[in-house]
């Protein structure tokens, strides 16, 4: 009798080495992990408004009707002071539905509070706060997205009326991508070209009305609309934004930190504080590397589990089976090298995420006491980590995918519309390959400084450029010289240093090149490599750091270990040629023993998988995946699944199939018997 | 003034150093420009069936629908003889509309006209010809996927009533993926294992009836369903079917290589031809290289087109502009170096999916004249291309939508659902990891044989092996030796040398480890490298090969040589660890130089990048983006897209949101008011 596919979970559960409540909590915040369960309890108490099983059935605009069900009915809750705006955010996550509601909370009300004045707040951010007004935050253009600077739309001052009349002068100047502008947006925090007596004061953010709060009409001079449908993300109405001289009153401008006075006098606080911008960058880029751990945790949890339980052939697999059975897939070498590193990187993920977020607190309590020599590290670490956390999900949910072979192509894998929601992320907050030239520019910038000789901020940056460089170049032996690759595995500090002074030579020698006339842009392609050198060590380093919270004696510390073992020897097996270019180079040896080991601990690991990926906690109800679920019955819940299609369903799905054999089948297949008639 | 897109595109064309049609003649033969002519012409003349604009508002049903009215216009022209089944294919293909009556065409049609005795052709073949029946082919099983000889279903000989029962005896067993099982078949050839006298023969096909041709309604006995809705491919109704003690004349299964007589005596034909089997496999093969090859053009057309338009930022990307102007982002290093050599591969793709199948088309004449000795160097060499091919088109579709930013986001950028519509070539028709198995067990026999001293057939990979091996083992000097990276990229037999020298060296290495006792479980990842090295050599030649096929004089070759070049340097700095591991090494330096040479090597074909992609050839009806529009207003055409969708039209729009606004807005922004009145 070959074992049931809920057999083979529980036997994989059976081999677990650590506590898996306990592993939990070293990735989850208290906090966080009770107000997940308390959002699920909400919502699994009313099935007919919150159940996703149906949405891969659904049509985009079922979509949209969903989502703003959904929105609706947890605007209510907060109106009834049942929810925050924190568990609102955390049942979208839950549900991977981001709601109308949403860019209203996280983008609308923030700037208000950040830029508005007193008067403003009164106007504008009392109203939004009670839902009287619905926002939206109006900044990308259809033909201006990284370079804001390059923006079209104007905001004129118009002295006679005091008011401002903001415009499109062009096609290209057509709002675009904007959340929750499509259908849902009453109020469109625009951001336009000051233009005041005829000079230009750049991007200003402008708060107008667009459609009617009594019935939701477009006002006059505008034009909005849905986008249309997208890769991924169909919940929201994405929208665009065209206005033909649209007059608003003047203290429609947010005045915080730009005025305009009666007479068209513009002029600026003194004392505009570094912290608002920079940290509210910052801020969101710490909330992309929360979800995407939690994204890439998500199509880890179905792939290793399905995986674990999918049978195919017998005897390949270096695992003794009794008669008759097959080898789980997760037993095969390739299997197991894409997803056992992949399942490291994951919980370093988690770990930096951590580590990350504490450090950018401490780092905006030193700027409240008037310190801000952190921001700058701060800031292009925080765009290193967006880059290489949301670039290691989005590849993984598809390496997870795939890894599912033909069922991973289905809706009920659960990872297909999930990997679109998750898309924007290596575009949006800065595009990934643009990203890298924050990093990148601030490294060389550090390197140049040591170069002069010149004094540099000591933070995590600096600490390992001057571990590794000598006055800006690499001199003499590097710290790990002589040290067997076994040793390194085996040592965290080790390890860090191979990082540490990978990083320091690429950032080096990209300094020479350009200091000998290499151009920016003939320098763009290498800027990826240093950004991601850069954050290999950076993310080893915060997962040791958040290591370093538990006690010495904790239980879990050999798997999480082995974890950040196979973490550093994964970077190196990826690289070899960034090994081999060392000024004191890995020898052919070492690169082969980088894959032995790595093997070794690959194979070793995956006797944790199922236990390691149920301690993310993610529900079935989260998971909402036939081959993920937690009980193991794939097989009859994705068949019960199809049969749930309504084109299956006999309420639904016998009428049409019987009108497509009227229209479509029968005239096929009778044409012969149609041509005979026709001729009597 | 700012130049529009139009223009920025327009100028581009008027770069090119070459003639456009004619290099679209070195990439297509003239027989397939001429059906895809015809098929465009055909289709534009009736836009009520076959305009495909409304595509990406459709719903799964909707689209299904769709589909099916397509196929059945395309079925009544080829029933009065105006279309070919090629020409249907050739619509589906530009359409990328997968239609409910292909799988009848390709593979029911196929397994009778291979399969069936002349007796079973009159009872099947001739009515599938005439559509009066309709056909699948049901081999997958819910359970059982890469590995056929696990497949469950039975088909069990019951002598009493000369029939077979075909049966699905667990929920493992349930067929699955089947295309046109879902709402089309009303017959499928069932894969099943052959049960004679409580002796298994094996997987089998016979033809099971499963729905009524007169009603549709499935037969007793027979459940059977579409298997919902997928990431792509949404078009076609792949099914599920579970049998139950089925029974069907024993005239049904397929008896022209397996015989089973009244009494029950089975019997195999003395003279079964390798060719069939192998023959179908490689020939499914070719057609992925070719489909996967255009699937990729279509993506760089849309990509490289728009990425000449868009513009960001001024004065960063190394080109003088008026100014005012911003640089295009084709102008940028990083944009550049992820486009530049995929259109090298690209064309590559192009010209082996021309030489191959002329391979294969030679081969398949010697295996007629009874010369079988080509057949396993032509199946492991399918393999690898299969997987070489269709792994570049999917990473470069995905790259070519990340290329164009958020707005390769929108699916009017064509690139989505297209890229869903694709992926299953990473799985289908042997799963890309999996198929690298059978390219390295190939070429690890041959090292084998060669070690043995040994006689091999003569081909393209024993010709390679043998040029950089002695008697099975790296020895000595490689051809290669003391060139510069510079001579290398100016001479292309220079460039098969370095290519084969390194698949060799790996081939031989994987060879002592596997001696040494490494398992085959363990060396799967080194397979993968093992496959992929052999295939970027095959590629090379291959590309050389159709090269070779231009006159001398050929203006086009100067262009096309350097592509060739690209492709080359492409592959040595993508993969600097195996470089650094040869026998005998590349040094640091000339690492260095491989990166240099690229880099101006990449801005140099930049120029040519438009003209090149025009030369795909692909029509605007075909691309079906705002994006990639060869006239170049694309954000006229994305906004004007955006309007026709039915939540923005004022024929359908209005009416759902002003139902919206009472059900879920005006809850929201009135719920102060609703609270007064209700207490009111």
């Amino acid at each position: 009798m070959v074992p049931s596919t809920a057999d083979a979970l529980t036997a994989e559960r059976a081999k677990a080495a650590f506590d898996v409540a306990a592993m939990n909590g070293f990735l989850i915040d208290e906090a966080t992990r009770q107000r997940v369960a308390k959002m699920e309890q909400i919502m699994a108490a009313e099935p007919e408004t919150f159940s996703i099983r149906n949405k891969y059935f659904m049509s985009r605009q079922e979509k949209m009707e969903h989502a703003l069900k959904i929105g609706r009915r947890l605007v209510e809750m907060s109106q009834a002071g049942k929810v925050t705006s924190e568990d609102i955010s955390t049942a979208d996550s839950i549900l991977d539905i981001n709601g109308p509601f949403g860019l209203h909370r996280v983008m609308f009300i923030p700037t208000l509070e950040n830029q508005a004045t007193d008067e403003q707040k009164e106007l504008f951010l009392k109203p939004a706060m009670r839902y009287e007004i619905l926002g939206c935050y109006a900044q990308t253009e259809i033909g201006h997205g990284s370079n804001v600077q390059g923006l079209e739309t104007t905001c004129t001052y118009i002295p006679e009326t005091d008011e401002f009349e903001v415009h499109s002068p062009t096609i290209s100047a057509c709002k675009w991508w904007i959340g929750s502008l499509g259908v849902t947006a009453t109020h469109a925090m625009v951001m336009a070209q000051l233009i005041v007596g005829g000079k230009n004061h750049g991007p200003c953010p402008v708060v107008v009305p667009i459609r009617s709060t009594a019935d939701h009409r477009p006002l006059p001079g505008v034009t909005v609309g849905d986008l249309g449908p997208k890769f991924g993300f169909n919940y929201m109405d994405n929208g665009f934004l065209m206005l033909d001289h649209v007059r608003v009153p003047r203290v429609n401008l947010l005045q915080r930190y730009i005025a305009v006075s009666r007479d068209g006098t513009v002029s600026r606080p003194a004392n505009v504080d570094p912290k608002v911008a920079y940290g509210t960058m910052v801020y969101v880029r710490t909330q992309i590397v929360r979800t995407t751990s939690q994204a890439l945790a998500r199509a880890m949890t179905v792939a290793v589990r399905y995986t674990s339980m999918r049978r195919q052939f017998a005897g390949k697999a270096d695992r003794a089976l009794p008669p008759g059975e097959e080898s789980p897939v997760l037993d095969y070498g390739m299997v197991q090298y894409r997803l056992i590193p992949l399942l490291a990187q994951n919980y370093a993920m988690y770990a930096t995420s951590q580590a990350f977020y504490k450090h950018y607190n401490e780092c905006m309590a030193e700027m409240d006491r008037g310190n801000f020599s952190a921001l700058k590290e701060l800031h292009a670490t925080a765009c290193g980590l967006k880059r290489w956390t949301s670039d290691v999900a989005i590849r993984g949910i598809d390496t997870c995918r795939h890894a599912c072979g033909g069922h991973g192509f289905s809706e009920f894998s659960g990872l297909n519309e999930f990997y679109g929601n998750q898309y924007p992320n290596i575009i949006w907050e800065g595009d990934n390959y643009v990203l890298s030239q924050q990093t990148s520019r601030f490294l060389l910038k550090l390197v140049m400084t040591l170069r002069a000789g010149k004094r540099v901020a000591d933070n995590q940056t600096t600490q390992y450029l001057r571990r590794h460089l000598t006055d800006g170049r690499v001199a003499g032996s590097p710290r790990f010289a002589g040290k067997s690759v076994r040793e390194m595995a085996a040592d965290p500090q080790l390890q860090l240093d191979v990082l540490g002074y990978r990083a320091a030579v690429i950032a080096s020698e990209l300094a020479d090149k350009m200091g000998a006339g290499q151009t920016w842009n003939r320098s763009l392609v290498a800027m990826q490599r240093l950004s991601d050198a850069h954050s290999d060590y950076i993310v080893a380093s915060y997962f040791r750091r958040h290591l370093a919270t538990l006690p010495a004696t904790s239980p879990l510390l050999p798997t999480l270990n082995k974890l950040a073992a196979l973490l550093f020897l994964y970077v190196l097996e990826r690289n070899p040629g960034d090994l081999f270019r060392l000024p004191t180079p890995f020898t052919q040896e070492q690169v082969v023993e980088v894959e032995e080991q790595l093997a070794a601990l690959i194979a070793d690991v995956r006797e944790q998988a199922v236990p390691l990926v149920d301690a993310f906690g993610i529900s079935d109800m989260s998971l909402n995946s036939a081959l993920g679920r937690s009980d193991g019955r794939v097989y009859e819940d994705y068949l019960q699944w199809a049969m749930e299609d309504p084109l299956n369903r006999e309420d639904t799905g016998n009428a049409i199939r019987a009108e497509w054999f009227q229209k479509y089948y029968k005239p096929v297949l009778h044409a012969a018997d149609n041509k005979k008639q026709a001729k009597l």
